[in-house]
């Protein structure tokens, strides 16, 4: 028996009406490339986003053509969030810090016929333009120099088209976006978002117990727009009437807290690295700004380290510590505490706030170990796979063989976890970086986050290195503080009640500073290629 | 190009099986009709449900087979909330307060085949059980009586089951509950709701600026479940993991605020008149009950009076005003204030609450009036006409000639409003109760908010009676407060600082008790029926 309940699509399209209509007054606020700010209302962002949408057909876009950006997070990249997608065309937000090659391998796979561009990023497409076919470019202008011959004004293309656009049929499977993601073997791999996934992702994020936006709400994503959607909130803004705020490039901690203050921002997002030298400058200068005391920091692309989220406790500030994928457009989990929290000593909830959170409605998870399915036990390790309305069941056209889903479907996050009986997620490796020991596994997450607590070491990275005898053993790579000395002996000692003994690094060293991805992650493939000869004692 | 996301069907089992793996020490509390209180965790709720679904195919069940349930609010109901759809079957709740000859063609119409039914509202069920066809009848036992020779026990139904139980595959169009809707004219009309609608209605009210339950909430929905899904809020708690609070059969005001005391209930939901005589006893005995200082008081069904959300905003609380029909799954509005609000005069607050809100997001509404759409300016009143993906494309299989959708695919509310420029939906009279004097219209809905507002008038009607110049003029209808006295000149000054001249009442009758009907809204048929011959001068 079916129901009698309208077959309405679940599009983007809806959301742009649902804001225009019911909060044209509300602010975007978009800091520019000159550190000036931009600030217009949703009523103009509505119409703008629709002569967007107007002017990419009038362009020749036809359904499903690929539309590229490259830019910062500000106003123009909003519109284009919905603009694009609300022509029937697909969003693909290119990661302006990839290497050269790689972007032209992305743009070039995805088949990206149009592209925005900010101007100050035009240096980065010059390096790999000859190599892909972008047919028209839209440059958008910040800093008044004239647009390059060959291109066109992002602003003469809004003029040239109408606000009283009717959008095209979309079916709600069709693909609204696209995103890259980078791995460390193989070709990247695309993922095309559908209408529907972003609709539900929506959603489900805006419920109370995940990010739980209001029309009173004011967000200032710091995640980049051209990393996997920048985890839903600028779509979940609009859809709620929150007051949205961009950093545009400036996401330095003083650039950040200036912002944050002035805008009285309610909520924020980043990955761990963006907010180590902010809660440092909030440390040292508590007084010298003046935050609302409601502001909330969402933590997420890495694991926030348990230190960290205990300062902004100090500070007064609440962290929600989020866990999500580029294949799960993208989020996953939210650390909301649950009301058995408070019940909790300081310990255990500090402990809870440092895992990734519960899933979220229609996130459906399973841990699979050695031995098949593991317990909720806080303690089995296995990997998370994961099935849902908003994750990737394959990638767009992969040049690569992909193992990344089970048979009976499942995605496979590659991620290492243990689920305590509450429902917590606790990422403790990645599969790739996990350190097997004697049969035994050692998740060299936790011994990160352990080494980020002591007061002398800036950050750390822990590694497998070959081992004749146990086959892998943890090293730790080490930055120390300005000025700082340590020995090995007094990190293994600081070490010695967090652990079992044989989780224990036999071996640090000291260096400069942790390579990094271009999403900011410590980049651990480059730590196990320099010490790949590494003797262990 | 089509998305590469899963296509995961959005079904009830999804959300029983979130909260039963994520929220199994959330506690669950039912009012029994003898009084005592019934509590158990969401954890049993959980596997209790499954038992049901289990046992319900057991049984026989089929796929799209319909389940009846005669039963008050409380915990066995809400296992029948989840564990009909989640065996694949659908839910028809049926509404206690019909007349037997409703019920008969209702339970006959919707083809229900199994009933669950309370023991103590087995009268109810005799007085029209010779005419349907009932295979099997389980008997919710409170009262210690035996179950009748032909019914089962429906804690039998359960034991003879498991809750080890593999749900049915469900396609998300599938219909999971029925609800009918008593119109004034022509027989009961069916809207079955289908899973999807109801899985994005509950995401929808998750939000902050609807409902906005978290897991720290504690609901108590007075509005029956028989109605319309009780608004959603039991789902939308079940999702959220909030602790949910049963009143059974005792929505008397004396045993409501009993237990939103006991119970320290965060959020509630029912008609005007089931708050009148609570809002009545809390001015009266102000220090009485010590209730949650966070509690909101949602308000739909008809309008509250703004005299209502005035007394509840002395004491201290919010009310959230909503509007909804049975065939919207049932929510349409809700009246969260907008950072507008906030700038705004007292009297102009309170006329704004006292609206029934804005469009949740993916509820599209238009007004269309005598002369086509009508603009958004708090002033120009037309029919509204919505759509959106929780709301019905038709009835089920109507035995009468149906005109409530557009030809373009609307549905017709029968609803008469205006949208002011922020959105806010205010509706000023059901079309069939407007009032057309001299080809100008007449809200009679306005007018009795504003006799309601009279300290002496303890309810009043307003209704039309034929003229012959203007057509038709307002008469009041009006009950008056015990040993108050007014005359008809003193209604009429008392209105006239509020309303033009002509929207004046001609007439005012001094009356018992107004009629009111099955869900407890003002009975204006009966009225117009008992003074159709009334000769205005």
């Amino acid at each position: 028996m079916r129901g009698t309940i309208m077959n309405y699509p679940l599009t983007l399209p809806t959301i742009l009406e649902h804001a225009g209509r019911l909060h044209g007054a509300q602010e975007i606020v978009s800091r520019m490339p000159d550190k000036s700010v931009h600030r217009y209302r949703f009523s103009e962002f509505y119409n703008r986003t629709k002569k967007l949408a107007d002017g990419l057909i009038k362009a020749g876009l036809k359904s499903g053509d690929r539309v590229g950006t490259l830019c910062w997070n500000h106003y123009a990249h909003l519109e284009a969030y919905f603009g694009v997608p609300c022509s029937g065309g697909v969003l693909h937000t290119l990661n302006l810090r990839l290497h050269a090659d790689e972007l032209a391998y992305i743009a070039k796979h995805a088949g990206d016929r149009f592209l925005i561009v900010d101007d100050d990023l035009l240096p980065i497409l010059e390096g790999f333009r000859d190599k892909v076919d972008f047919e028209r470019i839209f440059v958008v202008r910040y800093n008044g120099d004239p647009v390059p011959a060959d291109m066109e004004d992002y602003e003469d293309l809004l003029d040239g088209a109408t606000s009283e656009f009717t959008y095209p049929e979309i079916d709600e499977f069709d693909a609204c976006g696209m995103c890259y993601t980078s791995g460390t073997t193989g070709k990247p791999k695309g993922v095309a978002y559908s209408h529907r996934g972003v609709v539900l992702h929506t959603l489900a994020v805006s419920a109370p117990d995940a990010f739980g936006l209001s029309m009173r709400d004011c967000i200032l994503p710091i995640v980049p727009m051209f990393h996997a959607n920048a985890w839903g909130m600028p779509t979940t803004a609009v859809m709620a009437g929150a007051k949205t705020v961009f950093a545009g490039p400036h996401t330095d901690h003083e650039s950040v807290l200036e912002l944050l203050e002035s805008e009285q921002v309610s909520m924020t997002s980043g990955v761990p690295t963006v907010w180590l030298p902010v809660v440092d400058a909030m440390k040292r200068e508590a007084d010298r700004w003046n935050l609302n005391p409601a502001l909330k920091f969402v933590i997420g692309g890495s694991a926030a380290p348990e230190a960290m989220i205990r300062d902004f406790d100090t500070l007064g500030h609440q962290v929600i510590h989020a866990w999500g994928m580029t294949e799960m457009t993208p989020v996953g989990t939210t650390g909301i505490p649950k009301p058995s929290f408070d019940s909790m000593s300081r310990t255990e909830q500090f402990a809870t706030l440092a895992k990734q959170g519960i899933p979220l409605p229609f996130v459906d998870i399973r841990v699979v170990g050695d031995d098949g399915p593991a317990p909720w036990d806080g303690e089995t390790m296995g990997e998370l796979q994961v099935k849902g309305p908003w994750i990737a069941d394959s990638y767009y056209e992969p040049d690569d063989p992909i193992f990344s889903w089970t048979d009976d479907g499942w995605f496979r996050t590659g991620d290492v976890v243990t689920v305590d009986p509450e429902g917590y997620v606790k990422i403790t490796d990645r599969t790739k970086d996990l350190i097997k020991s004697g049969g035994e596994w050692i998740s060299s997450v936790d011994v990160e986050n352990a080494l980020m607590g002591h007061p002398d070491i800036k950050e750390a990275a822990v590694i497998a290195m070959p081992h004749e005898r146990w086959v892998e053993r943890p090293l730790a790579c080490i930055v120390l503080k300005e000025g700082a000395v340590l020995s090995v002996e007094s990190v293994r000692e600081f070490l010695a009640d967090k652990f079992a003994k044989w989780w224990l690094p036999d071996a640090v060293e000291f260096i400069e500073e942790i390579p990094r991805t271009s999403t900011g992650k410590f980049q651990k493939m480059a730590l196990r290629e320099r010490f790949k000869d590494y003797a262990s004692e």
